[in-house]
Parts: C-alpha cells; structure tokens; sequence
C-alpha cells in the first residue's frame, strides 16, 4: 500500500485546477456529473463481459491500464467534490461503516 | 483532515462483506455497477439544482447528511473494485495528475 | 404494441410540467442529469444479480414493476431532454442505424 | 414529426444484433449498464456548462452532432432493453404519467 495520503492528493488536485484556471468550473453541481461520468466510463469496460471475464480483467494489459486510468478518474472527481462541499471522504466512509454495522447486525 | 487510512477502511470494509457472506457478489463488473449507481444517487441531490443552490448544500442540514451518506456510498464501492482487481487508488491517481501535468503543461 | 406515439407522450409531459411550473427546472443539463440518474435506478435492480437472475427479472411481479417504472422515467426524461433541444429521437436513432449499417458490415 | 414508430425501430435493432451475432450479450443486466453507459456520455457534453450555454448546446454544429449521436444511443439501448425484458415502453410512460397525474395533482 501506497504511503500517499487523500490530503496529499487533494493538494495537488486543487494546486493543478488553479493554475489552470478550472476552478470556475468545479462547483459541487458539476463535480457530481464528473464523478458520474467516469464511474460509467470504469463501467464501460465491464458492460459486456461475462462475471468471468470480468473477474480477468486485469490479465489483459490495456484493459489493465484503462481500469487504472478511470479508477484515477473517479476519485480525483470524488476527491475535488470532497473538497468543493468541505467534506472528509474517509471519515464519511468511516462512520458510514459504524452506522451499517448496527444496520446489518453480522449473523 | 482525518488520521484515519485507505488501506484501514478497505480491511472493515472486506470484513464486513466476508462477514455476511457478500463477497460472492463482489466481483469487479458488479461493484463497477454499484459505484454507478453511487456516484449516480450523489448527482440526484444536485440535479434539480442552480450552480448557486448547489455551491449552498452543505447549508442544509438534510441535504448535508445526504451529500456524506453518498460520498461514503461512492468510496466504498471504489475501495472494494480497487480490492477486487488489485488496484492501488491512490498510486492510480498520483501517477494520473503525473501524467496529467505532461498532458495540461502549466499555462 | 401500443397505438401510442412518442408525439402523444411528449404533449403530455410538457403539459404537465407546464401545470406544475416545472419548465424553468427542465433546462438540457438537468434533463440530461435526470436521465442518467433514472438509467442508473434501472442498473440498481440488476446490480447484484447474474446474468441468469437478470433474464428471469419480470418474473417477479415487485421487480417487474419496477423495471416497468424506471423504463417510464428514463423514457420521460428522454423525451423531455429531446424537446427541451429539439431533437427528434426516432429519426435520430434512425439515422444512426444507417451509419451503423455502414460503420459495421454485415459480416 | 417522423412517422416511424417505436416498433420498426425495434425491428431493426434486433434485426442488426442478430445478423453480427450480438445477441448474447444482450441480457437486461448488460443492456441496462449499457444504457447507463450513453445516459452518462450524453451528460457529459453538459458537466462544464453553465445553464445558460447547455440552453444553446444546439447552436454549435459539433455539439449538436455529439447530442444527436448520445439520444439515439440512449434510445437504442432503452428499446432493446425493453424487448428483452417484454416491456412496452410507450404503455410504461402512458402509466406512468397517469399515475404521476394523481400523485401530483394539478396546483
């Protein structure tokens, strides 16, 4: 596991956006529509295989790289809509964890 | 900014699913369609919204859970595909705003 | 199949947004956004199941009707997104599957 | 408005499958992520538009043409979706909007 952090990332994401004067664009509305779209672009890459082929998809290596690619896409978009909202990603998930173990008590 | 880890929230995150006998539906394709779906019932929030009422959300107790609820939504089913193909996210996207900065050189 | 056409339904659905005072909300953005976020609650009923689960979905009368009712809000949205930019869908699709004919032989 | 009907475009679609042996992959569960797929790349043409310039999409030749290309993929999705569960889209709507007439009653 990488020893990068979310707030690292962060950084450079809003770093890259300012100097490229993006920053107009990136309002939560549109950050939301973003991150929809790249995860149906990681989606595409699986729409037409079987669960097996899926389960593979990392054997082929352009499928490999595309997967990488839109994975890298989604969560900068998730992570620059953290930023625009002023949410903290991990510690949503985080609690969200808690609030589902009591939803779903273990068997 | 949390103390709290990627590499931490996907080992609950795999427990809580190996738990409940889950992970027989976690192969890539369907976590791939369960983070569309996510990313999907984030932008539902936003859809009716102007730029300003969306820039606004987190003013609105309501809308503000609903926002967090789905940002976890959104990270979790990221983490578990990253699980399921082996994927680093963070790596993936350091190396993407890598790339990025060849691709978009600084005006 | 139904004597209803698309004109019909279009009327109706402008006629009642119009009666609401829906329209200044169904500008081409929202309706697109609304679109992709109905397509993803159809995608919701088939997350989790397999290929063979997915054939058999109208054979349970609670997932028939909602496959039945998503199919009408993505139709809607469609619709609506095409009036909205004026678009005529069928000769849109018509036209594509020409260049289809062509971009793709019959092998 | 066209005069060609939802059926002979259904027709066609399932003639084109057929004939490159792509009926296989058309199951529900794959025709619906695949419908998610182009509702997404149809919103993308929008993400970075304000409400103003999505209004005027349809006055830049190029974009017209992306628009025009996303509906018909949206709606060739939809239609064999609907063939392959035995869904009639245009009665699904009809219901749909009367249901609708009473759970939002004329203000």
């Amino acid at each position: 596991m990488s020893e990068l952090t979310v707030a690292q990332l962060q950084a450079r994401l809003e770093e890259f956006a300012a100097a490229r004067d993006w920053r107009p664009f990136h309002n939560p509305k549109n950050l939301a529509a973003a991150l929809s779209v790249e995860a149906a672009e990681l989606l595409e890459i699986f729409q037409w295989l079987t669960p097996e082929q899926a389960a593979a998809v990392m054997d082929d290596p352009d499928r490999a790289h595309r997967v990488e690619d839109e994975v890298a896409d989604v969560l900068a978009y998730l992570l620059q809509f953290c930023l625009a909202v002023g949410v903290d990603p991990l510690r949503a998930l985080s609690s969200k964890i808690d609030r589902n173990e009591l939803r779903f008590p273990r068997p």
